[in-house]
């Protein structure tokens, strides 16, 4: 190994902080944070003008604009994925949750926490849904309104079958919520070849914009129904828009700037090449990081075939001698930010391929990685 | 009138905005807005210690560090308050409205949402609460466990006298929740002086940072006795504080660029001198404001001794040539964004007096007033 490997300089993005190689908070550009550095009123037309912008873009990503809304909710993901079952899912309905992870499980409190009927049908964290199971739980329940799907689980960073499970719930005639935090904006999803009443996500993942915002795309006539059901006034979609379609205005206090820095996120994710381009650059940056990683002996927790291009789950190597604490803090000092493993099933750590990153930073990311491999005295390309 | 009054040039924050004279989103300095210009992992020790400095101050405010601890709860001040309700008040107690205002009836309206009995004590909006009725109502009803005061009710700019409420509510040995929205960091409040089992506000109000993140200061008992109770998951404080406490990181994605600048705005609020020293300057404002308005002919709504330095509300002109619209967007032109009334009882419009600001702003206010009045032909100094 070059002497340059073992002392590689410290990898930056632009604004001089470490590269996230997380599922978000993630790296943004430059230009994207630029965008905070003014003061609107909340209430005046140069906002609102934004305001709605953001979320008819946001509708049009999904080729949705005829047939949903998309209904901003202050807050983190998690804010959303709230409202959207507090809001949709109605005191008499029954939410069915597809569960192959943390964000499934978190669907599932919830829904315990609002009072709401629910139910699993659980897979382990490295296989998707089984479909079979859930054609027979939609037959064997009619209580059953609503499912619940997370697009991607970044607990392991699978792909769930979003389209097969669509299907499968609208052939049984039930509704649809998708939570797709950090696919929406890289992978497709549309109501026409995915048939969902909601879907929720947020500024801060595949848009790359900043956290502080959620989104629930609705469909108009449901969330129209939904009037008064919500259990909560602040996580209330149906209130929320409501205010937004008679006034243009927020009913509580927006966060003005994360928006204005989704506004010029979601210009850069268009200029990109939209969903398609954006996906294209993430499938690169986890091609070139999945192959880097198992060139050097770790192992993948998930076949390329469940793998979503958005975080990596890989195990932990049994050689005594890595120590995640140490890996983590010599990946941090060379400018690369990773995150632990979330599983139960295995020991692990995971590797994020959104954000302002490309192929380059991923490939000084597995030369860290090296790097921090010799310091701890694990031979690269030892098996795991 | 001068010509050149006629034609005063565009008055501009340091970032070129318009002057926000509305009870925030307000004005923020560069600097605060400069500090978003990062990324942060939201699970590294470097945001992590930049969360707890910010929590840690914001007790300090309150010089409750002891008693109390600071939760922050992501999104609007509503959800703040929202959040303070579902977790503190049991699912058997109920709360005593003080209402004098939007925000006391906003406070209902979550009562009703979630479930929780509450009642309401109701005044004009240009009174403060009965406090002889207030002791009358907690003697006759039992039921109540919470009183929720609005420290600043800013649908008219009242100063509630959140002292005298605190000391009747805790001679009844029942809690108080004050929603210190629009007063907490401007306006002295402890519990040593007002008693409060918690106390709600935010991020963009008179600490001068940018919307979208609330807190609430919450009794350390209080807190911990309600772990389970909060019929949502996502507004739970105590399950949000149990979390920080253990992993000292948030359960769900904090508004990270938020938070940076509210650590930045409490750097420059202690610069100022604290409550004090951001006080003192908004009395000021106040008082420039109020003199130059009524000089003008324009009446407040409220005697001097109710009105708190934040927000002032002024009667609309009873001439016929004085028209809101046109009167709001001649300042606006001028570079001064001004809000509209809220009340019920009597046309009004308002003009804050928070943000970075001060008397040469409200000053330059004055002067395009003069310039507005005189374009619409409505005399300047006419009695309202």
């Amino acid at each position: 190994m070059a002497e340059a490997d073992l002392r590689p300089s410290v990898a930056a993005s632009e604004t001089g902080d470490p590269l996230l190689l997380t599922p978000g908070p993630l790296t943004t550009s430059l230009s994207v944070k630029r965008a905070m550095l003014h003061d609107w009123g909340s209430r005046d037309e140069g906002f609102l003008a934004m305001n709605r912008r953001v979320l008819a873009a946001i509708a049009d990503l999904a080729e949705a604009g005829d047939s949903h809304v998309a209904v901003p909710m202050q807050g983190s993901g998690t804010f959303a994925v709230e409202a959207m079952i507090a809001t949709l899912v109605p005191a008499s309905g029954k939410l069915l949750v597809l569960v192959n992870g943390a964000y499934g499980k978190r669907a599932l409190a919830i829904c315990a926490r609002l009072g709401r009927a629910s139910a699993a049908l659980e897979t382990p964290e490295d296989r998707p849904p089984d479909l079979a199971a859930l054609e027979r739980a939609l037959a064997d329940d009619p209580a059953i309104s609503h499912v619940l799907a997370v697009h991607c689980e970044t607990t392991s960073g699978i792909l769930n079958p979003i389209e097969e499970i669509a299907a499968r719930v609208a052939a049984a005639g039930r509704k649809l919520l998708v939570d797709s935090m950090s696919a929406f904006g890289a992978l497709p999803i549309t109501p026409a070849a995915a048939p969902f009443e909601a879907l929720a996500a947020s500024s801060n993942k595949c848009l790359e914009g900043v956290p502080g915002l959620g989104f629930v795309l609705c469909e108009k006539a449901a969330l129209a129904a939904a009037a008064g059901h919500a259990p909560s006034l602040s996580l209330d979609l149906a209130d929320q828009q409501a205010a937004l379609a008679k006034t243009g205005q927020y009913r509580f206090t927006p966060p003005i700037h994360v928006i204005a820095a989704l506004d010029q996120a979601i210009r850069e994710h268009a200029a990109e090449g939209g969903v398609a381009g954006r996906g294209a650059r993430y499938y690169e940056n986890c091609r070139v990081l999945v192959e880097g990683m198992r060139a050097r002996g770790f192992q993948t927790l998930l076949p390329d075939a469940l793998q979503a291009p958005i975080i990596v789950t890989f195990r932990t190597p049994v050689d005594p001698a890595f120590d995640f604490q140490r890996f983590y803090d010599g990946l941090a000092a060379r400018g690369y930010l990773i995150y632990p493993g979330k599983l139960t099933v295995a020991e692990s750590f995971r590797m994020g391929c959104i954000g302002r990153l490309d192929r380059a930073d991923m490939a000084g990311a597995l030369a860290a990685v090296d790097a921090v491999m010799a310091e701890m005295g694990v031979a690269a390309g030892a098996p795991a």
